[in-house]
């Protein structure tokens, strides 16, 4: 099962949210993210989080709706965001996109991004995507699909990503080694519609930044 | 000797520069960033990058003035933010702040909040800052000054951040360990005017975030 879960941070239009319509089976809204779902015409299946920051008459709205909400205390020890993944996880999601994850709040954009890793580790597959950009992680090998003159940049998220090879890109790595910081990996060019990362050990973080 | 860099990033007043004019002896621009540094009134002492994004005109400007222009060539290894770094840490620079660091691009904006990681093991402090929050390492031991109600997050950069405790924050850690990906540490609240960090492994990242 996937998920669309969405965050409560920047979506400047909606109309990128269609391309994922094949991709997800649920709707998961993570506090204030349930007005970004409403905007874009999705019934929120779920609706997590200390509901803080979801305008009065959207969560009157909302409680109107076939969603399930569920509370948690302001007092919490997690994120919205992540109670929302933790949620998805808990249904037996193993891929979910969110929506929404990057904001004003530069706190929890990083987190957002972050969470990638730690569900990685707990079996489920994350990526945080916008209108622009997607961000998802790299690990062993992966296929990326994209556009002539697309950005891609590989941030390491561990300590060492090593032994890096690409495929399609126009700064090709031939196994090197990155170290977590290095700015070495960002704006690398798309070739054609794929690429393609392998990496001995580490893990990547991939962004691929739509050059249209 | 501490600097103050530009970097291409957003900038919404120019005005808050201000609280560091005691910080800094010199300004590194990097590239686009001394558009910043203009505005804020400014006169860069060195410009660095492969001046892709300055706008002609200020370049011109900056011409005239007694600013030393380093070019690189644009299809260099780093981004300019690091580049302009790597200069400051030639220069002998042991401290600087990062303006306009965070941006549109979330593979830039992450690039420039790891350096922080990459140049702490060169012997180099760096903060990025903005409007609304300061972003810098937390090892060892660390006093952060703030106002009352102001929020600080903690984010691990590395594996694991072990045995941290809190002073002066609404929710105490009292020796807890946070992993990697972990959204816990985000959204803490100041008390007082001064809040105190300590970890006997790994480092955080803080953020603080102005309440006003």
């Amino acid at each position: 099962m996937n998920a669309l879960i969405f965050a409560g941070g920047n979506v400047k239009d909606y109309e990128f949210i269609k391309k994922y319509k094949s991709f997800y089976d649920i709707v998961i809204c993570a506090d204030s993210g349930a007005l970004h779902a409403l905007k874009a015409g999705l019934k929120p299946d779920f609706l997590i989080g200390d509901m803080d920051s979801i305008p009065e008459n959207v969560f009157e709205y909302i409680k109107k709706l076939n969603t399930k909400i569920i509370y948690y205390p302001k007092e919490k020890d997690f994120t919205d965001t992540e109670l929302a993944v933790e949620y998805a996880l808990s249904l037996g999601v193993k891929k979910a996109i969110i929506v929404a994850g990057i904001g004003t709040r530069p706190d929890h954009s990083l987190a957002n991004i972050f969470l990638l890793v730690k569900y990685l580790n707990k079996g489920l597959e994350l990526k945080v995507v916008d209108e622009d950009f997607e961000i998802f992680l790299i690990k062993d090998e992966k296929e990326i699909e994209g556009e002539k003159g697309d950005l891609l940049s590989l941030v390491p998220v561990t300590e060492f990503a090593e032994d890096i090879y690409t495929e399609g890109l126009y700064y090709p790595l031939k196994g090197e080694t990155l170290g977590f910081g290095t700015s070495r990996g960002i704006s690398n060019v798309f070739l054609e519609k794929k690429a393609k990362i392998s990496l001995k050990k580490g893990i990547l973080l991939g962004i691929r930044v739509h050059s249209n």
